[in-house]
């Protein structure tokens, strides 16, 4: 198990939140994610021979945030 | 039909402006629903024999945003 932390710019209120939880969430390999939304951080556990931080990334895009 | 403007205070992002569009939405005698984030305002017009201004308060509430 791998773990990452992504800087995440956008996200302002629990429904945030909970779309990028979800949205890492539903990547398989992707094991706990930890959001703060006070530090626009999320940290990720994750199994690296199914998950990658660049499909992490566009999981966050997806939802209308950005990984800086 | 009438219209009403709330002040609501906690909107920060579209999540929610769905979540108070919709709970509003779901009241009967609620016609539309204008949400301006920006200036923490909700316009509605309704049908006054159907709907009030306090149930429209609760549904807001409900959400989580506070009605000033």
């Amino acid at each position: 198990m791998e773990k990452t932390v992504l800087n995440v710019q956008g996200m302002s209120c629990g429904h945030c939140e909970k779309a990028v939880k979800s949205a890492l969430g539903e990547l398989d390999g992707v094991q706990n994610v930890d959001v703060s939304l006070k530090d626009g951080k999320v940290e990720v556990e994750f199994d690296s021979s199914k998950a990658t931080v660049a499909a992490m990334k566009d999981a966050i895009e997806d939802q209308g945030y950005d990984v800086v």
